[in-house]
């Protein structure tokens, strides 16, 4: 009967409270034979862009199975809790239906058959509406993995009728890339929405701008190829590029944050070779 | 041989220490066949009451078989650590006899047979009397979960000498509910000791106060029916009252804090019915 | 064909982003058999030197198995990456050659068979050199669960030429013992590398000094012997003595920190029976 044997589990819920732990008691009670993996519970509260980019990161390396994603800060109003079917059928996302879901649906392939989860039978019953992630959306995720199928736990939703996800996406203006801090990791490397392919050919030494300062960075392949100190461009484990500064923080050092604008300038071929100084850094209020 | 086949595990040793792991280790090398589910790891250092009130709230979810709980700022004195069997030995708690375990115990219907854990056999060699998780705790709910019969672990202790747990009751007093702030979750709500039958027929409008400040709060089933910014009275997920602002932070609006006292008072219809305007509202120091 | 059931995992990856969820969806694709104890990953990042020391502390209580370690400011440089086998092959330690293994496996008997993991058909393809734990590490752990040979993963390395860990060693200078502090627990206690035997018929005062402050300690062996608010020298659960103060934190009520160097001097019995009064406690900017 046991359709899926992992269940991984992302959320907002952090550590403090006992959200994830009770979540585990439910899975479990419900899907016994399923392990699960605790992708990340540290997604700032409500901010559902941080958890969708989180999960879009993480998809492709994570066990098919049931995808749990919960950020839901329209928890108790009429948005949809969802379940999506991706690669037909080899795994199932479940969560709400605010954007959250979608970049990792689209990196897998786009949705297959889609519901929403309104049979009650399939769910606890809840004291109060706020803690779906208990009673509706963990007891969805465990009937799943035991084998219920999608169409049971509720009524067929079209899968253009979900809410997309919005990713940045980078565009050229006056020679310049407009780009975008996605993230900001533990070790303060700022990751952009920029493919390395996109500044193909512009040379070893790039401009970066934002709001408040502007530098110069070196782009090279791993942080070995950086002198200490130094700003680099550097080819991320994602694929994206990433300002980062070795064994420091380049968001602290430099003032970066998730959702700055940034532009990235092409350097004279003369700039490039010579002596590079960086100016304009201003503070950070 | 193995009786029971999960041990949820609660404390207070946070993260950034190697407590967690080793208990872990631990279970998994003196009963493999368990699973370990973390309820929570980050209860306030030697806050016994935080953590009791987290078991309790978690514990109707709980997968039946050995709770494995250790607040214990008692730890290397002559406080007593108990295993207490609950439901007709379908589950047994196991820690400090400080109070810890007697919220939750109560909810599952009081304690079956007890012992104090005197038997060092059952124990791990310890260097020093500091880590009574690993050396004392974690064995015993690994013998336990392994069929160990508990009477194994000590001598028998009398259920009426266990510390009880100390949770707070709400009274009436000159026609106002006096209460308390039992938890502040992750997003800012503040949950209080209150049934939401204790104020049944009280209407949809209802003041709250506390030393420094009081508001008008709105009566709602949900986050959903309170506008941006519109304090609620919520039924929380444990179904209690919890004063919440929806998608912001009540608790840091407000200046709530766990434990504070605070005051329920009935609106008259004309003011509930009119306009109300929030008064006294006072810094926090 | 498994030949290990358990990987112990220890990282300075954090909780706040996702790489501890990838590597174990890595691991679990790889090596769905193992199960995964964390054993913590909230070492400071880079701090090999922590890292280490919280290996050591645990390595004693770990299941047999794989030890997966990773804190790595050296990612993406010339830095080894490696596969340590211990007892004979009853357990592997896999990491960078940084340091960050070499007191554990010092601890459980010293290396055996060692590999330069330089075999890339053991690892995941990777779009950058940045995230090794998952693309290099963790990829070589669960082969090694698996039952691939430690000989397959890459060229030998002899094991003297693994970077050594650098562990303080105390000395005696003008009769005091000269030490350093190890650790701060989430406790606040502060973990000396002195064991008790080296203070042995000392008496039950020592008074314990640093660049900034002294205090009279007394000897005890758990916290119930000390006073409230009394500093005390107590053994802790690894067997070193810990400056501490009972349900208070001694690193910050004193100002002590991780690497801060430590006198211990012996006390005249006279002092030591009479009245003691705390001297020079200086603040600590």
């Amino acid at each position: 009967m046991a359709r899926y044997d992992t269940i991984s589990f992302l959320s907002d819920y952090g550590r403090a409270d006992e959200f994830v732990g009770v979540v585990h008691s439910v899975l479990r009670s419900l899907a016994p034979h399923a392990h699960v993996v605790d992708v990340n519970h540290d997604i700032p509260p409500h901010d559902v862009r941080a958890g969708a980019l989180c999960l879009a990161r993480a998809a492709q390396y994570l066990c098919p199975g049931v995808v749990l994603a919960v950020v839901d800060p329209g928890v108790g109003t009429a948005r949809r809790a969802v379940a999506i079917e991706v690669g037909d059928g080899q795994s199932v996302l479940v969560g709400p239906d605010n954007g959250l879901l979608a970049p990792a649906v689209a990196m897998v392939g786009g949705a297959g058959r889609c519901v929403s989860l309104t049979d009650t039978e399939y769910q606890l019953p809840a004291p109060g509406a706020t803690f779906a992630g208990r009673d509706v959306f963990a007891p969805a995720a465990a009937h799943l993995a035991s084998g219920v199928d999608l169409a049971e736990l509720g009524e067929a939703v079209d899968a253009v009728s979900l809410l997309p996800g919005v990713l940045p996406v980078t565009h050229e203006e006056d020679g310049e890339l407009q780009c975008e801090v996605l993230w900001i990791d533990r070790y303060g490397n700022a990751q952009l929405n920029v493919d390395p392919d996109e500044i193909e050919g512009w040379g070893r030494r790039v401009q970066v701008a934002w709001d408040g300062g502007s530098r110069t960075a070196t782009l090279v392949a791993a942080y070995g190829d950086l002198a200490p100190g130094e700003i680099g461009l550097v080819t991320d484990s994602y694929g994206l590029l990433a300002v980062s500064i070795p064994r420091s923080s380049a968001a602290f050092m430099l003032g970066l944050d998730t959702g700055l604008q940034v532009k990235l300038r092409r350097l004279d071929d003369d700039v490039a070779g010579g002596v590079v100084t960086p100016v304009e850094l201003g503070r950070r209020s």
